[in-house]
């Protein structure tokens, strides 16, 4: 292939006639950074970036890609887990990274209002005086925009308690394909015609270009504490999660890690982890005083009636983040153990996670690779790490192959292929073991009503019935559907 | 006008071939009571009324509508005030109330499956015996249905803290007019695809019709508490609301009622409320103990700062009961002393109650008709009763015009023409100042990706973009737009 000529495109020639240079990357080496976003196995050079610094330009841009039908993939910091961001060969990638101002902060009606670059923990940190904060908090949180976090629907640990991004954006603008600047949602409790602010959270840029984000703040909690409970037996532990919350209890967070994770995260950070266990919970509650100490007992009780072998209240501040600091750092931990993971994501009902644990732990001999679990378990929000090495031939694609296997033994006990991590590129063809024909049409339907040329983030997220049909073919032909193992659920 | 023969129908006929008999309404004098809902100044006979018991039936009568071009008007308990089950004279009132069965209940999970016939309050009965109920409690939830609570997207007084329906629907199912069955949302935390389940929500009818839904049930707080505060004066009652709110304080009810309301309300039921008093704040907290005192320590300072003067704490459940029976008994306390009376339904910015509340009553004046407010303050979400005589020639054309002011005058302070009452035919022209030219013809392309032949609901909730221009042109011709009023803003 031959190197582009970007002065010849002339796409590119038409873009300079409404951006700035200087917002316009188009060679090689400086587009090289855009390639991939966090789904780093999938990699394509875009035809051009624009990094556009005021929403006059990301309408300018658009127009000119309606005009020239070509496709447009959005990116905020590029750490889309399912390869949200992955450049189209054909299309301008547009970075809202640039478009990163705060414009206003509203203590009296606790909301704020933010470009779509804005990083997800800035927003936090810039009503902390206020004593409010921004409640989803996706692993990735300091480098994460709310532009992203918007398309991605992302989720995080006190999600299970706060809600997922939908449930905490009043306000979006968006500009649509052939350039207009539309308003969706409203800073007042209801909004009227048609719930387009909700259709926008985890649409994947396909509906259009967020270019300003009105959130909601909440006062931060006067106290949170934190439990670990150990168990023997991962079914034990999963069967405590499904009975804590079925009594009524919300935990700030309650997360969970499998033997192999504790192993990688105590050899890492020295978090306290009992190293024999076969699983741990750590459970957090906040509130007031007696809120968080009747939310304990509660906890604490139902723990040992499930069979922890230990249960350990952090004593301060201190032992709370030294339990957490395991948890954050259990995915760098598993980097050290293995030359590469693949991250899972899918969802289950919290009753069936000790029982899809032990069928995973089946199919990892199966495909003789490693597997560290290491999840949102109140939410039922499963994160299966894949261990491969990318150098050894054939081991990705077993790795993809156990992914898939996991995400429908996900679809068959009743759960979904993505809790917050989104379809993108990685998961487009789960969407037809997830969906059904009538459903993938109304999809389509709405997807054409914003897009009818289809040109926004094309061949992501939503697969043609088409698609769907040769996978299916195909998925049932290679008797992969239904697997041995699910036969027997 | 010559009486139906419903038999030489060729519709009915069809509609015959599918459903029973008894699921089959035609003759005037039994479709007489779908002739309105809770809007009764609007009325229309439908062509005929199906009563379905199965889903399957549902199915059949969409793709008969749909093969014979006939419009389809869903309707559930017929509680709306906007009109949205208004028949259309040319279509099947299609109604839910026979789909009435709790098909599951799982408090391990925390959810219920519910046929849409289901009465909102049938819900947290079902409920009651494992401390749970159903959050979003709209004034008509002995009556209405949640078939209807999901099209309406309807709130109530908790919503403030609990959320409006959107936030409390895991999943619903949907025939759409083609008669395929479509689940929406999951119960699992999160679901790949569209948003298409919080696209229903609010959704008017447009979309398909509800026929099963599964429900959040929360636990009951173990306490709740209410504030009485009394103002001599509606502009510091409003102060008092936004500063509360901005103080980090979310109560679980925050209810504003005005001289008018108060003094009809005393003289229905003698809840106690302040004779004198120019308006009164009703706050309900709940939690634990220490988090209901705490809370009510911090309302009790904000509300004195405010400018109260009074504050009572109900003592008692039996005061709190009696408290709460002035506010819940206003609408009807305010029939007894005006023939007729027009509830409008808008939401503000809460810093703008004072200020609009003052407005109102200046516009009551140049319509020479009374007004009394009684309203969910913390939510910033009017309901100003227009007091008429639907006898006395004019007066409805002078309460609606009245009405219709009040709508330009939320917008105008940056609310919306819709808190939970929706837009139905009442308020489609409304639409046209709330909304420019892109957002609707979003709306409208959205609606056509899943009614190509606008067959759902017609001619309601989102206007054409032809209807808004005329509506326009005429509300400015009339010297309307801007209101002399607005013009001051």
């Amino acid at each position: 292939m031959s190197r582009a000529k970007p002065n010849s495109d002339p796409l590119i020639q038409q873009l300079r006639s409404v951006l700035p240079d200087s917002c316009i990357v188009s060679d090689p080496a400086s587009m090289k950074p855009y390639e991939c976003d966090g789904l780093s196995g999938y990699r394509q050079m875009p035809r051009v970036v624009v990094l556009p610094t005021t929403v006059e330009q990301v309408q300018a841009v658009m127009k000119a890609c309606q005009a020239s039908k070509t496709p447009v993939v959005p990116r905020g910091a590029g750490t889309s887990l399912s390869g949200g961001a992955m450049p189209h060969k054909n299309g301008v990638v547009l970075s809202v990274n640039r478009l990163n101002r705060i414009l206003d902060i509203d203590g009296q009606n606790r909301c704020a209002t933010l470009q779509p670059g804005v990083r997800n923990l800035q927003i936090s940190d810039a009503v902390e005086h206020l004593g409010l904060y921004y409640a989803p908090d996706p692993s990735s949180q300091i480098a994460c925009t709310i532009g992203g976090n918007v398309a991605e629907n992302a989720g995080g640990v006190h999600c299970l308690k706060y809600g997922l991004t939908v449930h905490n954006i009043l306000q979006v603008k968006i500009v649509t394909l052939n350039g207009d600047l539309v308003t969706l949602g409203s800073t007042a409790p209801d909004s009227p015609g048609n719930d387009l602010l909700a259709l926008m959270m985890g649409s994947e840029g396909m509906l259009g270009i967020v270019v300003e984000v009105v959130v909601r703040l909440l006062p931060r909690p006067p106290l949170a504490r934190v439990l670990m409970a150990a168990f023997d037996d991962i079914e034990k532990a999963g069967n405590a999660v499904a009975n804590v919350i079925a009594s009524g209890v919300i935990p700030a967070g309650f997360e969970m890690m499998d033997r192999a994770a504790i192993t990688a995260a105590e050899d890492f950070v020295r978090a306290g982890y009992p190293a024999d266990a076969e699983a741990i919970l750590l459970c957090e509650v906040d509130g007031t005083e007696q809120e968080v100490n009747a939310q304990l007992d509660r906890v604490k009780a139902l723990l040992d009636k499930a069979g922890a072998t230990q249960i350990s209240l952090a004593k301060d501040e201190n032992e709370r983040i030294l339990f957490w600091s395991g948890r954050k750092n259990a995915f760098p931990a598993v980097g050290r153990i293995s030359p590469d993971y693949y991250c899972m994501d899918g969802t289950i009902p919290r009753k069936e996670i000790g029982n899809v644990l032990t069928r995973i732990s089946a199919m990892a001999d199966k495909y003789g690779l490693g597997v560290a679990n290491v999840f949102h378990a109140g939410d039922g929000n499963l994160h299966p790490l894949i261990l491969y090495d990318a150098n050894k031939p054939g081991d990705f694609v077993k790795a993809e192959e156990f992914g898939g296997e996991i995400l429908d033994l996900c679809v068959a006990v009743g759960g979904t292929i993505t809790g917050e991590h989104g379809v993108g590129v990685e998961k487009i063809d789960r969407m037809c073991v997830q969906f059904d024909e009538a459903t993938l049409a109304q999809f389509l339907a709405v997807r054409e009503a914003f897009d009818p040329d289809g040109l926004l983030n094309p061949d992501k997220a939503v697969p043609t019935l088409a698609r769907c049909a040769e996978f299916n073919a195909m998925h049932v032909h290679h008797g992969k559907l239904p697997h041995p193992e699910l036969e027997r659920f």
